[in-house]
């Protein structure tokens, strides 16, 4: 029915729909399909041979040890209800701290109803149908990234488990053409032509400059392996596909990183040892990607970090250097990570800017795998497709929705996207689905032949496009099928456009520029008034977190400013020892070490030089104390926005609220 | 109140209470938990500043966006709960395919009250409540191994995961010795005395040869830290604690392979350079142990197989032999894994032996860290504490719930599991718990140290013992606490002792003996009448998987013989093209592949010999056809044991099931 087409449904009260509520407003909906979930269910097992016998017999109901178990499980779930209570209320627009928030009601009641069966997304085998949800989901999520039809993806648990998958491919893709020179000489082909980024080609079989095989592209790198193939099927016209197959993934086994490790793979060069290549990463990466890098055995050493902005975004002149410096000394570089949304900040790497460089690197024979990691920036770009799903040409048509987002530079950075060789997004962010449902897309389908692992037993028979064995080319195993069932749902019912994800996120921006202008248009100038400074860090925000901080005017010290935000953050901080009710307004807070956030560019400046000198502090501060602490709102509520004028107006009660406890702080702190 | 302790519910007609059941029997009381979490969930809102306006307000209810929006997601909710009922009915008696079961009534619930709140185990600041139950779960499960206070633990989002950690563990702990050494000797020390395996003490500073440190225990490596910090603390009385600490790890951090990454490690130890360390695994070890191998950077080729014997245990002569023949030829061995309960045979290791081999390995110099993979079999040490949560001393306590289970030296097996370094424990596997939800424990807390990232961000100030950031010391980093929530409330209702856990997995496995008893003793001398041979390979069961194989009398060809099992799965197997009604019992298949399961121990037999000549194979057509295909029953539910002279009787039902579909394959497949 037409009706039910998104089309139709413009109105912005549907967002009213997709939320359990602050006041849980909406709890018949939620109730309503949570019974008929647990309902279907019952009848469904109902239906399963009926014939058989009733096993937990109403008899059995009336024996006492079955209702001692009973009244125990009645008891302790009332115990286990009281202690939830003790937990934080994400779903109220007063939570601005963390990357948490409500949850989608259609997500949780589809979770509900796909846990109920307890699907296994390793394989079909074990979810039939929550398996086909994943892949649609990640299929849906690479369109949105601007991906074409070659392109593959799955749900991990969280975004770690994608950045180490994006990181592990690209480790793989690395070494990859050495291997394969090494097979194809033990394969004796006499020769494999490749095409070079310079544009040069040559023979890879006699190709003895290792430096040369470390910087080929992605797509050229992945040709590599049919290419051995087919080369050998001509020369050994005696034997058979099946033989072909075997003999070339055993010299590419014998040959790999894969295969050899990294020990042996390294040793095996001998002379022609090359140099441990490098990660870049913006200061502002998130801390597990030292924890993965750590990890593949590369070495926290081997991360070089690259200078940000005082937007918080990496330094594209920074990167420039480095790369040309790699180039010129000829250290591989193994990938570049660029962030959207960082975990701090909020800040959005230029990745039209990154893509730039790294089309220009090619001319100096340097490639570099890319990976994106936009865990909370992913769905943002829902707001890049319009209510019938077609791609927006210009920031305006997003203007419409948010007014005065996204800057430039920010419509330009999520439209060049699809540039990158994968990006991690989290539906359990911005997707607003519950835990857990990371996901992680790569550009091209054949990257998972670098990280797959043969299962013996899980799936029966020949594998199938359409029934794939997921856990074959992943890291994990074992899969909750009710994440999937869950993102799929939601996405069925809250569209990847504006008129659906796009709408909530837009609404949660705008509540991020609320809350701006009230802190940095109204009550700043009046704390100026007053001596005390408060100035924000992310102006505008690139999406919905910014950070800010409060110094007293005069105060030139940045270890009293430190323990002036603190006091700040220890007033508007959740407190597990205290009731819930007790609590107001809630923000998060960070501090910025200086060995992250004091790199300097080649300019020779560092992205907090600007604002320190606009909160009095001489910029030599950082180094001796060593970091700054920033009071940070999330604000993944979209209710902000949608309060204005009403009771509270939640911004302006923040705003008035922080006056409050920025006076007493800076009050007690200057006695 | 008395009657709640557990020592009073004792009959086992509890366990009828733990299942919502095979035709959800127990609807009413899920329902009743259901609604109590959801509604509590609900006033839980309402009483969060009551005072905030409403902000669906009724009225917004009434627009035609709000009522559309709201049509859209029942109409299409319904058509997600249709798509589901083509899952497959895991609850049911009638399933004994994969590990796949039903899930625990009280955790289904705990799991639904929990996600409601949205908590993300990375951290006590977003999830106070489920993070404590986390680490209260990982205490239950060490102890459970029979671990003391010393050991730590988390969830994970599964097995693969868990394994994942000890191994990263592993590898970081066997070049840690040599981190320090160099550490040492940059900071200038002396002498750092350590003990090696045979006894002997030398000075770490002074030791050349790599050889004697790539081979010191576990608990004198993880003693190499704190003994570096003290020396160096006491040379150098002029600095702080803090510059102490600093310095130390700043060492250690350009030394040990964490900083370096493997490629630069090796290449600096130059002529001192030592061969890439084995891992040695079963050949039933799970696929994802090649997956974890390969993404640590190690390579495949650096696994090295163990024969099993004809039980699929390891054959702990060849282990032995493995071992004196690296001694010898200085390789060195990161790892031994065991299984307890392979994935395809529910095998158990014998840990005891393994266990007095690697002491017997120490007067070689050889050591090596231990991690037992009880994925599978970690719950069934339940069974192992009598109702009062005393450890049993003799396999008779546990007969008398399993009757003939387990035999001696599973017995003891089971119990020597708290001398391996670390254990692999799957609460959504025997914990019947929600999917996601793995657990590893480690005997040592200290090894937390060898893979710790500093984040630098969520945990604000001071990190206390009472106030962990999990996410430090952890590969993933969001993680849901409803699986916490889930998995603690499941262990205060059912305990982990035969009053619970242990009532429920002894029932499984009394049906698996069960059935092994109708297939082996009832079904398979009338189909030896017929001319059809039927073999369980795995007689006893090690738990509650067992395989068997069928062959017609007189056939001597494995391709054939694997054809009539194929045909007989294809009866039994789940078809999700089918209706589930179609379906009557479900079962799952493996095929056991040459490259595994053909290797030969020290005696020259390899673990088919037996079960294939049993069954009329000559042994060499297995390297030739490469495999045999075997059928599988994973028996998790309790109620065919249960169900004993019910209609249908389950085990009865399934050996005459059985019994039609292989006279019809062998019938078909003679012509």
């Amino acid at each position: 029915m037409a009706v039910f087409t998104y089309v139709l449904i413009m109105d912005e009260t549907k967002l009213y729909s997709w939320f359990l509520g602050p006041k849980a407003e909406n709890a018949d909906l939620l109730e309503r399909l949570i019974l008929e979930a647990l309902r279907d269910c019952v009848f469904w097992r109902r239906n399963f041979h009926p014939e058989d016998d009733i096993l937990i017999t109403e008899k059995v109901k009336r024996e006492d040890a079955f209702q001692d178990s009973l009244a125990l499980i009645r008891q302790e779930f009332l115990t286990l209800l009281a202690n939830l209570k003790r937990d934080i209320p994400f779903y109220s627009p007063r939570y601005i701290g963390h990357m948490l928030g409500d949850q989608l009601l259609p997500a949780i009641a589809a979770y509900f109803a796909a846990m109920l069966h307890n699907p296994n997304n390793v394989t079909l085998e074990a979810a039939p149908i929550t398996t086909q949800y994943e892949l649609e989901v990640a299929r849906q999520l690479a369109r949105l990234m601007g991906y074409d039809g070659e392109s593959w993806g799955h749900i991990t648990s969280g975004g770690t488990i994608a950045n180490f998958e994006a990181l592990w491919v690209a480790r793989n893709l690395k070494f990859f053409p050495i291997a394969v020179r090494d097979a194809a000489r033990s394969l004796a082909l006499e020769e494999l032509p490749i095409t070079l980024p310079t544009g040069e080609t040559v023979n890879l079989v006699i190709a003895d400059d290792n430096w040369l095989l470390l910087n080929l592209d992605t797509d050229e790198t992945l040709k590599l392996r049919p290419c051995l193939h087919d080369l050998y099927a001509k020369r050994r016209t005696d034997l058979t596909q099946g033989e072909i197959e075997k003999q070339v993934n055993q010299q590419l086994a014998a040959h790999s990183i894969s295969g050899k490790g990294i020990q042996r793979f390294f040793s095996d060069l001998g002379d022609e040892a090359v140099a441990a290549p490098l990660v870049l990463l913006p200061s502002t990466a998130h801390y597990s990607m030292q924890k993965i890098i750590e990890a593949l055995g590369l070495g926290k050493q081997q991360i070089e970090m690259i200078p940000v902005d005082s937007h918080f975004r990496i330094d594209v002149d920074a990167l420039s250097e480095t790369l040309l410096r790699c180039a010129g000394e000829r250290r591989p570089v193994m990938a570049l990570v660029s962030v959207l949304g960082s975990t701090e900040e909020g800040a959005v790497d230029q990745i039209h800017r990154l893509v730039e460089v790294q089309v220009e690197m090619r001319k100096h024979g340097l490639t570099f795998y890319h990976h994106c990691d936009a865990a909370w920036g992913g769905y943002v770009r829902t707001l890049f497709f319009d209510k019938e799903g077609t791609p927006v040409k210009t920031p305006n048509a997003i203007r419409e929705i948010t007014q005065t987002w996204p800057a430039d530079e920010v419509f330009e950075s999520y439209s060049a996207i699809h540039r990158a060789d994968s990006v991690t997004i989290d539906p359990h962010k911005l997707g607003y689905i519950p835990y857990p449902c990371g996901a992680i897309v790569f550009r091209h389908e054949g990257v998972k032949e670098m990280i797959t692992t043969d299962a013996p037993y899980i799936f029966d028979g020949e594998e199938k496009r359409d029934r794939p064995f997921i856990g074959r080319y992943i890291l994990e195993g074992s899969k909750p099928g009710a994440a999937a069932a869950a993102c799929w749902f939601a996405h069925r019912v809250v569209p990847l456009n504006q008129s659906g994800y796009g709408l909530l996120i837009g609404k949660s921006i705008q509540s991020t520029q609320e809350l701006c202008y009230r802190l940095g248009r109204e009550l700043a100038p009046e704390l100026a008034r007053e001596g005390i400074n408060l100035r924000i860090l992310t102006q505008p925000p690139d999406g919905n977190i910014f950070c800010f901080v409060v110094n007293r005017v005069g105060n030139t010290s940045l270890k009293e400013m430190n323990r002036i935000n603190q006091a700040i953050y220890d007033e508007l901080k959740f407190n597990p020892e205290s009731v819930i009710q007790r609590h107001n307004f809630i923000i998060s807070s960070t501090a910025l070490s200086f060995t992250q956030y004091g790199l300097r560019g080649p300019q020779g400046r560092g992205c907090l030089d600007e604002h320190l000198a606009a909160l009095g502090i001489p910029s030599e501060q950082f180094s001796e104390v060593g970091s700054v602490k920033v009071l940070r709102c999330t604000v993944m509520s979209p209710w902000l926005a949608l309060s204005s004028g009403g009771n509270p107006d939640f911004s302006a009660a923040f705003a008035a609220v922080l006056k409050h406890v920025i006076r007493s702080a800076a009050a007690v702190l200057a006695q």
